[in-house]
């Protein structure tokens, strides 16, 4: 087979480098979002840079077990108890568009309705309604807006924007994402950016791709289901889990069988 | 269903609480490092315990495309782009008790030693010298100890037990597994400490639980290979892997089936 | 939590039934391929129906360590031995529409061409060459052509097209597959229907619905890679894959860190 | 990298055999039961020994969305509705030994016990009560006996029982296992062989490994977790899991933080 090739990681007896940087120095006296940083970035964080991701994976992290994926997690160790692993992995595999994971096609949306507008500000406004309008017409729901249980406001989403901010962060991505938010008020009906959204605006204001929207929510969920995972494991049962079933199918076959 | 408790997380649509601390809050001044030591302990960490927690999560995230963990998860990119979350998952379920997750064993396996030595210094030689000669009659493999690749010595060990000395923290975990590393190198050959196995010491003199060793390699793990899920979905093409395969099995059968 | 409502199993102290046939019964005088049929269809297969059902998932169990399903699997196996069941989950989540997961997308073309058709045979030709023709200006994969080794032609479709004709199970789908074959000689280039393909094409004979496509190759496969997963943990040695990785990323920091 | 061996599977662009069986010619004649002996074991089963596995394959496919691993299924679905495959292997991933997994450890019981009696049957009764005794000393649970829902008698036990006898493939394993559930009723409570004990004694009498016994119940259940996925996209809806939970962790930590 082909080498695998990685612009990511230098390992070798002598050295362990990400993008350059000795993991030993780092070790010394980074923190690890400096590394979550600069392993989907192509360098290190500012204090600033750092500061707003730090509150976006703390934001991310935990929910509680009624969220799907700490459910499917703690499920997985109710069954099988060998592999803790194992239950982080289900619990990962729950996030989706639909969980956790809009943020990838909600940086999508900003990042299109800014190139729509050529970047240009005044543009925004007008082209935020072309976007949710083109939604409409398909019946797509807009990606980053609306939580089942953050009817009204996540606050999430003020802490968030507030430290893009103060830390002199707030970029072309969270007008946009004001904008879209404006546009869905008056078009459909007030629903608000949801902690996706936030993110999805922010990372975009500093530089990630689309595709990490989704990816560090998992890196920040991950530190949830393992905590979630840990409780299980120590305060409960094995098989502990007893749901409710309604049959709905087919009666029972005449013949038997 | 009964409800599913938690000790955890307290989140309703007015707050969100970890272990009683506001999330908010936390999002404004605290960093991942501290909510992931707070998730998986009753409390926030000193600003010691901080620096090498993040060491700690620095030291394993990324070890390249080559570890198996890294390499499943591209496995799944290549055939499964529909869900990134699904390659993360993938890679996670690969760390187990042979690669990365060695730490829980390891941090057992301190714990016996230094209970069994009742916690007195001086007989944690004769107590390390048991343990080594007991895996030795049962043939087990001793947890923390040999790294594929660092043969003689792997650095981050020595950063790591350099970190605890000078941020205060070396404690009984630290003592007993250099212990164990000098009943190794006397009664089968020196075979060093590796990562897993200054983990285990430390997150012991930290007060973590066993579980926590296998865990906490695995949220650091995690910033590794949601990295290179990025890099495979953005640099490389669907099902590119091609591995040579040698058939050793039995003939072709005779009557064609 | 309101009860999980399901229209295919019911199961009580007294009884345990699958769309209404009691599984004792089925136990006793049915095949696995009997059941399979009927968990995804509402009623159980002809003895024609199960013959081509059988060939089916005969066809797609296993291609050897080298597909990435087993591969990854193997790798799990490798790293974490205390869960045989994590391994076949990453196997299974490297199922996607770039690895044997084409048969849903495929089944939905179908479906869409022969619609558009309205079922008239006389129209299969000309919707075919739409369907490639908008292939083609999206570039868009067709699904169901191509296969990696299989270049001129997949000798598994010859077997399963037969047998569907034997059987006299042969219907508009492997018509309208056939007239995709050719649309695709004349428009592209010869690209033979693979067996995701022929699996698409009699599903849909049989009135599966689309997802079924993905979802019987899933359970398939599952057979494969059990035994791939039986093989690594008898034959082999934890730990064994050793990739050749090579770095083309950044050159080391001047900094040192 | 070294080429991957098998001796399962032998492809190329000319062939596809399994253990020697050309793949064509099993499509054309065989059953998917007939591969699935076949890939486990070292050759293709007798029509008895198909009719018992069968009988067992389909005993274990689906308890409902109540069981965990349907329901970490159905999660996954819920929040992930980009990759079915991915909501499978979440259900896989459920499977340990507290749940469906039981069968290779009571097949290491199993042929412990047959060992240690050297064959001899009139012995079974002995060595039954020592390994009974030997599990109640460790305080082990016996696997292979008890049901959460089956309290009394498992009905799937008998139907395997009856078939293997029937077939004339009742041997030392089921043998054993019937002493094992004398000697438990004797000496602790009665407590009846349940699928995966029984599942385990036919296995062992087939002449298959203990991992076997895992495996089987996951090929088993992936058809029941694969329709319960087809079932969730189909009629529900997205993230409509609402699980109460219930907080018992510390109190609002006094300084807002």
């Amino acid at each position: 087979m082909d080498p695998l090739r990685t612009s990511i990681v230098d390992a070798g007896p002598t050295h362990l480098r990400v993008r350059g940087h000795n993991v030993l120095e780092l070790m010394r006296h980074a923190t690890f979002t400096d590394l979550i940083f600069l392993l989907h970035h192509t360098r290190l964080p500012t204090p600033q840079e750092r500061r707003i991701v730090d509150a976006i994976l703390i934001g991310g992290a935990d929910h509680g077990p009624g969220a799907p994926s700490c459910a499917a997690a703690r499920l997985v160790v109710s069954g099988n108890r060998q592999s803790p692993s194992a239950a982080v992995a289900a619990g990962v595999a729950t996030i989706g568009d639909e969980h956790g994971g809009a943020g990838t096609r909600c940086m999508e949306l900003i990042a299109t309705g800014i190139a729509r507008a050529e970047g240009d500000r005044t543009r925004f406004a007008a082209e935020a309604a072309r976007l949710v309008d083109e939604a409409r017409q398909t019946k797509a729901r807009l990606p980053g807006f609306g939580h089942r249980v953050h009817v009204d406001i996540d606050p999430r989403v003020d802490v968030l924007f507030t430290l893009a901010r103060t830390e002199g962060l707030a970029g072309k991505g969270i007008e946009f994402a004001r904008a879209l938010e404006s546009a869905v008020a008056e078009r459909i009906k007030p629903i608000p950016l949801n902690i996706d959204g936030a993110l999805a605006a922010i990372l975009h204001d500093l530089g990630f791709r689309p595709l990490v929207g989704k990816l560090l929510f998992v890196v920040s969920r991950v530190a949830g289901l393992s905590a979630e995972v840990l409780e299980e494991y120590t305060r409960e049962k094995p098989m502990r889990f007893r749901f409710d079933v309604e049959y709905d199918g087919p009666p029972p076959h005449p013949d038997g069988e």
